[in-house]
């Protein structure tokens, strides 16, 4: 069970970094990059979130240079999707999907790593949501942009908050993977309905 | 008398971290973003320097982390900002001189873990310098500006620097309190004098 | 022989300090940076993709936080390219052939200190050419552009993966000396050759 549980994250995780690299070469195509630096920007955009958590609390060498496969699931990613970018223009909606489920996944594993490390709830929550998000807020700074994840007004960070705090609530009440995995699922769907029905943040 | 340092140190340090995050809300108002990123531009604003020189020295989990009540002071300055910042647009040389008072104590809490860590007083005083100037560089990074600190010609930087001299001047000639206070109010004055006075460094 | 070759890597490391130093120099005063402006350029472009390097491995405090020259040769080299700037200005080609020596030397020491850590190869060439290449990075974000290093099509980055692929090639086959000092070698060459013959990425 727990053997199964840890497979099907790791196709979650695996599915969430290829998203994230994707939405990072589709953002690069608008700036005219040379080939490296769309390779940067998938990179940071897959990356970014969890590098900013690691450095935070001193998790070194951060997650991705312990691991063979992330640099080569990025480069292939990128590779793929130039090539075959005309096409998978049109499964916009199919790639929302795996950024909502990497973003439930992500932001679980951030706050896992904050509680491994001894930080009380709030600051987890806070370092869940940088996990999740700020691989955007990393590819947005490159790109010369204010990030999107600071106007564009979208349920996207207030969702990982949300699913943080479902976590705090049931941590304890229910057994650990329970609590994981209904906490990503919390995130994961609601962010696809508010995307879907495209609720946002009130205006200042 | 010690005690009674360490509390005055922690109503000051208190409001500076208030000051600063007042600081972010407005520069951040001036960009529409929504409330998240309102709350983010605060948040690095006021824990931007100390986080910055964390990192740098491996101080980890940076100090914010550890620590429950920055994130709901700066959570709760946010929202009175924002509910009356209309009135608070009147007492922008109150802030100014919270501001000052931060900064000093801001670059002496990072000249003395500069120390902590063994450091040369050349380094601490860099330390100390990005301890009470970088919050502003990091919000004018996410905010996609050229970073004030660097063109506006304020004595902002320089005071830090100028106090740091003087910290190391007197180490060692005075007890460690003495030559704390008398660095960070050198700060603090310096600040304000150049502020009221309109003093610049030269053009290049 | 292991002492006069470490004298000439600090020769050209030294080199390669006050050329990267110098180019952040003459990109911040396109931009009407004040004093201290300049200097913290001059300083992110000379020290910026080591320290991100080190940021990531966590090999804290970051090398330039313990050593006591880095920063008087940064301070020194500014002071004097404001002074003779308009001299420089005719040794553009000089510049560039040690902006090669210290590319070829930081992506060495980059990789060496990436295997010290444990890590495989293909994170160690990464870990090179961010050593190498992202103190232009650092200095671009600071400067408001969407870093050259991404969109200028030269071979610079490039240069350093193919450094670093001839590094691993002959790891084990050659000794640590030669190793690295052909590494080092095929990089400077081959960037100083990529430039003086215009070659260019391929466009998207």
């Amino acid at each position: 069970m727990i053997a199964s549980l840890a497979t099907f994250s790791s196709v979650i995780e695996t599915l969430g970094i290829v998203a994230f690299a994707m939405s990072g070469v589709f953002a690069a195509l608008g700036k005219k990059l040379d080939m490296f630096g769309v390779l940067v920007i998938a990179f940071v955009t897959s990356v970014g979130g969890g590098t900013v958590r690691d450095l935070l609390i001193g998790a070194t060498p951060v997650a991705w240079l312990k691991d063979t496969h992330t640099l080569q699931i990025i480069l292939v990613t990128t590779i793929l999707t130039l090539l075959l970018r005309k096409r998978i223009g049109n499964f916009q909606r199919t790639l929302m999907v795996f950024d909502a489920l990497g973003l439930g996944l992500f932001t679980v594993i951030g706050i896992q790593k904050g509680l491994a490390f001894g930080l009380n709830p709030g600051v987890c929550v806070a370092l869940g949501t940088i996990s999740g998000c700020f691989g955007g807020v990393v590819r947005d700074i490159l790109l010369n942009h204010i990030p999107a994840l600071f106007h564009a007004k979208e349920l996207y960070a207030t969702t990982c908050i949300a699913g943080g705090t479902v976590y705090f609530l049931l941590n304890g009440v229910l057994d650990q993977e329970a609590v994981q995995t209904i906490a990503a699922l919390v995130i994961s769907s609601f962010r696809i309905i508010s995307y879907l029905r495209k609720w946002h943040l009130p205006s200042l």
